[in-house]
Order: structure tokens, then sequence, then C-alpha cells
């Protein structure tokens, strides 16, 4: 995808295909460039402080070998449940303990977002309520048998099969998947002068 | 895609490419078979009765011709922005002054569904609440050059371009985009005996 006219380029510093989805969809024009960075965590952080804090240091290894004119954005998403984060599931027990414990049940998905040029550096983050129906055993290991819960942070994708055990959610939808689009785009035009390429379709 | 093991198969009434999408990423098997369905409506019928009332017409359309073991699953949906029904924009001008309608209101999505094997019938609704941010002029004008609007009723398109104009919503995602997939799914199971084919991925 082609960068915008006025000459900035947006580096997507994530190697989630759903979060460059996501911002291809919404005709955001970015290349993408992943570094290494630290993702151990304090002890006890609350989700909101935890995401925050891998998108900050995820955008500042990026940032070390930018370019002047690019704006690094790195994001964090983690699931939490009655305070406790989820993961991706270990394997597949732990996979059917996650469900479990979601079925029936309100969780909320925090992503956090750093978006910085080097000189201006804005840090927050988003949260989204998930509603999920309950969920049957039968469902659970078709589910598992699927493949689909394992490389999922809480054990399940809205986005692909699980979609049929979400009754419904209050926030960003883009959040969940793992971007909050709204705020990202809002970001970027207010504070970087940077907006989507919409060309004709 | 293929049929349930158990032998039952399920229609969608509709030529919506965004409900087959929906149905394929959430593993439910489905052909598509569309008839047409008179679309008049009462004069000042509210949004939700609308919606079940073309469903109901749009699944007997299709059900005439139907096997013994076909389920029928027809669907449709309107947005409504203060009790007003914004249904496809008539051209340029009518997807501006919807556009600015929207800006920073919350808008409702409802989508009438009808599953029906010609023994069993459900009929029902689902709302979504849709809050978008304040959209300035020069992204309606944007947005309107891009051609995005015209074909989508509210003139705009969440799961598109405009998705960086939505805040958040209230509901079912899935809802917004032209299918309740929560509540259909679980109708499918409980009233029809019929699941999703979750194959190993």
């Amino acid at each position: 995808m082609n960068n915008t006219a006025a000459g900035r380029r947006l580096i997507l510093a994530s190697g989630s295909p759903r979060r460059h989805d996501i911002l291809c969809t919404a005709g955001i024009p970015h290349e993408i460039r992943v570094a290494d960075a630290d993702e151990s965590l304090p002890a006890g952080i609350a989700p909101s402080d935890a995401v925050e804090m891998l998108s900050a240091r995820k955008a500042s290894a990026v940032l070390r070998t930018a370019a002047a004119d690019e704006i690094i954005l790195a994001a964090d998403t983690v699931v939490s449940l009655n305070g406790v984060i989820l993961g991706k599931p270990l394997d597949e027990d732990d996979a059917r303990a996650m469900l479990r414990a979601q079925s029936g049940n309100a969780q909320e998905v925090y992503t956090g977002i750093t978006i910085t040029d080097g000189h201006t550096t804005v840090t927050t983050h988003e949260k989204t309520i998930v509603r999920m129906r309950t969920i049957h055993e039968d469902e659970i290991e078709d589910y598992i048998a699927s493949g689909d819960p394992m490389d999922k942070a809480g054990a399940y994708g809205y986005q692909s099969l699980a979609g049929v055990f979400v009754a419904g959610i209050e926030g960003d939808y883009f959040n969940v998947v793992g971007l909050p689009l709204c705020r990202v785009s809002t970001i970027l035009r207010e504070q970087f002068d940077f907006r989507p390429q919409w060309n004709r379709r």
C-alpha cells in the first residue's frame, strides 16, 4: 500500500496479521516493521497498565532505527476475566479451562497503543467488554478440536469460529480484534496530521 | 461448503455477500437461494417490526420451493436514527446529509431474522447501538469520493472504510454487518438441531 501524499510514513510495529488487516480495511497506508522488545511485566500489574507498557516498549524498539519522517504505531492486547489476564492457552486442557471460565460471563479486552515519531508520543489504551453466552461442553470440545483457540489470547477468536459464542460487546469491535481503530485514526489525524487514503473503489 | 452430517441443509435466503461471509467465517455450512419478495411496508411501521416482516416474507418466498430437509434463513437490516429509517443513499447529496446527521450521534441497527423449515418458524430481531464520533466535513467529502457509502444502508460500512468513524457499539457486532450470528446459531442449535461444522484448521 502506498504512503500518504503528505510524505509521512506509518510503520506498524506488530507482526499480527489481524492488525495489518484492520489498517488495510480502513484504507490507512502503512508498512510493517517488528523489533524484539522485553515482554516481562511487574507482578500484579493492572491489565490497562500492562498493555500500555508493552506497546511503549514495542514502539521504542522500532523507533531506534526509524527515519525522521516515520510514525511508529505499536499495540498490545490482553483479555481479562475477573481481574486475571488470560494469555494464549498452553495446551488443550488450558483452553478448555479458559472457555469454561468465560461461558456466560463478561470479560474485558484491553489494547494498549503507542504512537510516536520521536517528538510527539501518545500512549493510551482502550477497553471493550465482551459478553459470552453459555458455551456448552460439546461446543467447547468441537471448538478445541478445530484448532482455532490455540494461538489466541483467551482461547477464542471473535472474528473467527467463536463469533457464535459472543452475545454482544460494549465498545470498539476492532479493539477486540487487536487495534482500536477509531482511537488510532483520531490520534493519527489530530496529533500527527496523518490521514487515511481513500481512493475511489 | 458441505452441509451437516445430520443431513439437514441450511439455505441462506439472501444475496448479501456480507451475510454469506459471516456464515462462512463461523463455519456454518449453507447454500444461497434468493426469491423475490414484496418489500413494501405500511406507513409509520417501527424499525423492529419492519425488519421482522421483511425477513418473514423473504423466508416464505424461498420456502415455497424448498425440499423437506431444508432450513431457510432470511434476514433484513435497517439503520434507524432518531426513529427514522435510513436506507441506501439516493445520491451523493443524500449520503452527505445522512453522514452529517450521524456525526456525533448514536444510531440503532436492527436486523430481523426468520428461520423456518415449514414446521417450526422463528421470527425475531436483534438491535445493536452504534455510536459515531464527530465526522469532519473533509472526512465526509473524502468518504463520499471513495464511493463506499453508495450501496450501504445509512451511507456507511462499519466493516470497511467507515470503521474509523465508529467510537463503539453496544450489542452483536455481526448484527451491524447484517446477521446476528450469536442469535442465529443459538436458534439453529436449539430449535432445528443444526450445528456448525468446525473441521480442524
